[in-house]
């Protein structure tokens, strides 16, 4: 299979990762997210200057540590274009923050960020797109194929304007009544199994898949004990189970994937890179387990600082550490390693037919 | 004047340069002129491979000591996605090697690279993209005006697609009977000035200007006795005067330029990026005079390899030495310094205007 690529693709994915091929990736696109921790924060609507603030401060302390910063362009990259260090890869988000619901149980409906384009972000400078979409494998027949189409779109502006692909998928509850009880523990495992499968399909032209981690930690049972939140639960699975889990993902993801942390504590989200890596993850791209904490200082920016820079850095710190046993992404499937890693099409006629 | 840059070109100038803003960049997009090397090194016309595996050779042990790396889309670039570090930028060239002779006195006429574009560059991952034009201000009009229209193309497609645009300008002997005597050397001076001048138009569009050094050493009374090749000459100019000429073309030019070693040996070089770096150049793009000694050993790839982690990584580290001292590009008008250079029009409409 290929051990070719296309030269951007190639180029990119090079950027994205560190030197060993592992992605230890932050992400600082959150929109809607942000506005509502803002809002509890300063107990009033944010203003756009508030997300460019909080997000200019979190870039600025912390993409150093990062191999590459996934960051929107709307509140995030054109404020922050000089606080990335020139060795860290860039990516930009397409979708619009947030999804329509539609039907009853909801599905949810994803679109991408209106006035805005793939074209526009190679422009810009992006080294790879971001995708995120909710995505149910029950969900009704309409809303799961607008899903599939969009990743498809997005798969093929992809491969026009010859840049990696990331699509993000989060799944939700349709039968459970929310997704933090152990209904939807239990769910989880093969929810993320299953997505994974479809959105590997050469079709949607994903060369990264950003995956929920394939199991609800705080119902482990070496953890329900209230390891993460000193709330005690009902284990759903135990830890082999939870490797198994992780294993399954991993053999149905056919490309390299990496594990997002949907804002789960620093302690949850550490054990899951470290289970997640040991099963054939390449990285991480995660947010707010690496920096929310800062965000409760605002509008002290000094303070906000402060907490960065200390311990923002150290929850990084420890995060790459957790990715130090992660695959390189070039030793993952379709992949076998850099050294016969080529090109595709290299020859006297690339330039031409490029 | 602009302390604000488009995204683009803003992202792309930071990964050329080093994290203090000056430029330790490797050219080895040479075409026609590595041809000729290889030709008499191997008493044969060089096949493509020949010209792959000296660029990948020279690419693979140097890359990791510049800030970017210059190559071509036909030889160099597809062949060398893998061999480039991540930290380090990548600028293709646009132009066909060499230039078309009209005219007598003969004028020189260049044309782009035929069936690629600026547009593939950009797909293909540059981070800049590289324009050489042979050009002399007192060229007759046809001539002239056809390059200036070749630049000022190149300069809106660099617009277009949102990228540095770097022109490298090189002048010629018109009413001299070659580029090495001392009528040449007198007349290089006021070239270079006039064609910094000449193309620091906004009308250009372009972003950082590679210049010839405006003398020519070797008539330079201070090492006119041989020091470069041992041959003795006599001067043309003295040691001050040469440093004012620098002076004139760091007033001409109004974007950051950088020195090109126009195949001179590596002593000379040093003392021209010295020298410039002391007028306010930003530092150099640099081919030849680092790495011109290994394609001696060709086709014998190991010898090759053990010029160049010895000798050649040696120039590389003094000549990124000689530039040391180079103005970051920054603080080179039309900036100021990198602390209030923004990306233009950033706000909450960005993303809509972009």
């Amino acid at each position: 299979m290929p051990q070719a690529l296309t030269a951007g693709k190639l180029l990119g994915l090079q950027r994205l990762a560190n030197a060993d091929g592992r992605f230890q990736m932050m992400a600082i696109d959150q929109r809607g997210s942000l506005q509502k921790m803002l809002e509890a924060v300063l107990n009033r609507s944010p203003e756009y200057d508030d997300l460019v603030q909080v997000k200019t401060l979190i870039t600025a302390s912390l993409a150093p540590y990062a191999s590459a910063v996934l960051t929107d362009p709307v509140y995030g990259y054109p404020h922050s274009v000089t606080l990335l260090p020139r060795d860290v890869g860039l990516l930009l988000a397409a979708e619009e923050s947030g999804a329509e619901q539609v039907g009853d149980p909801p599905d949810r409906v994803s679109s991408l960020i209106a006035d805005w384009t793939v074209e526009k972000a190679v422009r810009a400078g992006a080294d790879a797109i971001k995708l995120l979409i909710y995505y149910h494998p029950d969900a009704r027949p309409e809303p799961r194929r607008h899903q599939q189409d969009l990743v498809r779109q997005v798969g093929e502006l992809c491969v026009r304007y010859d840049r990696p692909f990331l699509l993000e998928v989060v799944s939700y509850p349709r039968e459970e009544t929310d997704n933090k009880g152990i209904e939807f523990a239990r769910r989880k495992p093969s929810l993320v199994i299953r997505s994974a499968e479809e959105f590997s399909k050469p079709e949607y032209h994903v060369d990264v898949l950003k995956l929920e981690f394939p199991a609800n930690l705080k119902f482990c049972r070496e953890y329900c004990n209230g390891a993460f939140d000193g709330v005690a639960r009902e284990p759903a699975y135990d830890l082999k189970q939870v490797q198994e889990f992780c294993n399954a993902v991993d053999e149905a993801a056919q490309v390299p994937w990496v594990i997002l942390s949907a804002g789960v504590d620093i302690a949850e989200f550490l054990i899951a890179v470290e289970l997640a890596a040991a099963s054939g993850a390449s990285g991480f791209l995660c947010g707010r387990a690496i920096w929310k904490d800062a965000v409760e200082f605002y509008p002290d920016e000094e303070a906000v600082t402060e907490w960065l820079e200390t311990e923002g850095v150290y929850n990084f710190l420890r995060a790459n550490a957790a990715a130090e046993n992660a695959l390189p992404w070039f030793e993952h499937p379709p992949f076998e390693d850099l050294e016969s890693l080529t090109v595709a099409d290299a020859g006297p006629d690339w330039y031409r037919n490029y």
